[in-house]
């Protein structure tokens, strides 16, 4: 089969592969409907040195059952499944506790193991990992389905760790595509007043019909002040960090209301946080993390089954498969939010 | 009236002050009857410079009301009241929700206010900030009265920021009296392990009375490794962070489970916190500050009042107030845990 391979920064090929076959009792095969590329796949694509063997990529897919092994009960050839980016038990403690991302039997796609920009995956721990969606469906749902793989339960996560609710106000820093769907996830909780940090308009304009009330463009000390004048000079309850840089998460501290939680999602290019003896004086928390998809998708699926959610509107190109290098550029390259794959 | 001022470093004094009295409509005069020092009061004990007019010390105290102003509809002469170690007007928004330390009236005792470490208090928005008692209290039960105006309620918010439920397993970093009132809060809120870092015998010893179920010595990475030895390899779900400096937090996010969230109670002398990427992947958090006292001292008081609770255990010194000099000698050299003042 094909799939997608990274060589080194920049260095993005689709090739030839073995097709994947069941190998443990309770792997399936999935044949890929769709996927995509994360904001995470571009980390590698800047800075992965050249000359090793080629890397697996992709960590979001839907696709259709093919095979399974003896120990796969509920899934058959033939069921329509989502994956989310990490794979688990589904049955250990931390899965029990909603931390699949922590599963003392799971890991992530990619590396070695089959990843989602193929046309196949072998799934281990299918039963815990997969989830059915089902029979038929739209085929104009599948974008949002897939983004259940990561991307929307991501900005899930930043809205679950930050407690927002009715009650709460809300920050979004970040107008990417976890950013955008971390909007979509607040108002889907309650929050009424949603302000999207971001400059690019035409992420903004769908951050607004995703239910941002007021968009800020300005960074850093402008940024605060300006959320400290829409908010009475307060700042707000929840802060999602959506972007992982330092400047992020100095400017999710900075709008914290007194007693606020930073919900933090973005992959942590740094290694501390201004967290001093003034944020002990107002009781600003920051929780989070690595979203455990696993734990969301059956809760955010009747939003998107019956179209009042539409997280996948955060793709803005779709390619197929032989196409993902030029995918990987539109990205790196911010011409295009986050691209679907139909391989 | 008698009242502690310091004047620099190291140089505590009891002096004469004017007799407090009613200013604003909603004070009280208070007539203290227990006070006592806070390990916050050695800060400036050790660090404050030397030359400037006396601050009036103190933030702990309870005593009986002498008189109140015309806007204190619920309290009268004689009454038995404990303060906690912020006032606030127990109306806004902030007090609503909690978070009395945020208060948008209130403030914190001492400096150019009375302070806890005097004969007498005037204490602003007294219908907020003061907790009326039973009327007739067994004299032996003051000191955990008294312990509710903070370090008890510090302990339990620790507690509370790090969610201790029965279902979690909880480190307590610190053998301090806030770090011994969050072993006896981390109990009473169902924690079933308890594991106390500390090194003094006398203070760990009372900890196992308060429900720590093992105790460790070692510090820094041996700590960190005892503890994940004590739990399979996996740390604690709640982490109650008692101490402040650098080493304790750097340690408290070490000992934390998967998911695992640290709640912070110990003023900070570091300014930032080590939140890198591990900590993304591993969902740990950081919550808690300065504790909302007055937000818990119903919900904590019963259990005082029929004795199940004894935080102020946590006294080992009990002095007059002309002895408060050498209460901060002593506290300061590490010979009292914590110094009880009766005026």
């Amino acid at each position: 089969m094909r799939a997608t391979l990274m060589y080194g920064a920049g260095d993005v090929r689709v090739e030839d592969v073995p097709d994947p076959r069941i190998t443990e009792p309770a792997d399936a095969i999935v044949r890929v409907l769709r996927s995509c590329i994360c904001g995470s796949d571009l980390w590698p694509y800047r800075s992965m040195p050249p000359g090793g063997h080629g890397q697996r990529m992709g960590h979001e897919f839907l696709g259709v059952v093919e095979d399974t092994g003896p120990e796969v009960p509920g899934l058959k050839r033939g069921d329509l499944v989502v994956a989310p980016f990490v794979w688990s038990d589904g049955t250990c403690d931390f899965c029990r506790q909603g931390l699949h991302t922590s599963c003392r039997h799971g890991g992530l796609w990619g590396g070695d193991l089959d990843g989602g920009q193929g046309e196949a995956v072998r799934v281990p721990q299918a039963p815990g990992t997969l989830v059915k969606l089902p029979g038929r469906v739209d085929e104009a749902l599948l974008p949002s389905l897939l983004s259940l793989s990561d991307v929307f339960c991501t900005g899930h996560h930043a809205a679950v760790a930050a407690r927002v609710s009715p009650r709460t106000s809300v920050t979004v820093v970040g107008d990417g595509a976890v950013g955008l769907c971390a909007v979509l996830a607040a108002r889907r909780l309650g929050a009424e007043q949603i302000i999207l940090m971001g400059r690019h308009k035409d992420r903004t304009d769908l951050g607004r019909e995703f239910g941002a009330t007021d968009v800020v463009p300005e960074r850093g000390t402008d940024g605060v002040e300006r959320i400290r004048e829409l908010t009475g000079g307060d700042g707000t309850h929840a802060v999602l960090e959506c972007v992982g840089t330092r400047e992020a998460i100095e400017t999710s501290i900075g709008v914290a209301r007194d007693g606020g939680m930073v919900g933090r999602v973005g992959a942590a290019q740094y290694e501390e946080v201004p967290l001093g003896f003034a944020t002990i004086m107002r009781n600003i928390g920051v929780a989070g993390g690595v979203a455990p998809a696993r734990a969301y998708i059956e809760e955010l699926l009747p939003g998107v089954l019956d179209g009042t959610l539409q997280p996948g509107r955060v793709f803005d190109r779709t390619i197929g498969l032989q196409d993902t290098p030029d995918g990987y550029r539109a990205m790196a390259d911010r011409q295009a939010l986050k691209v679907l794959i139909r391989p």
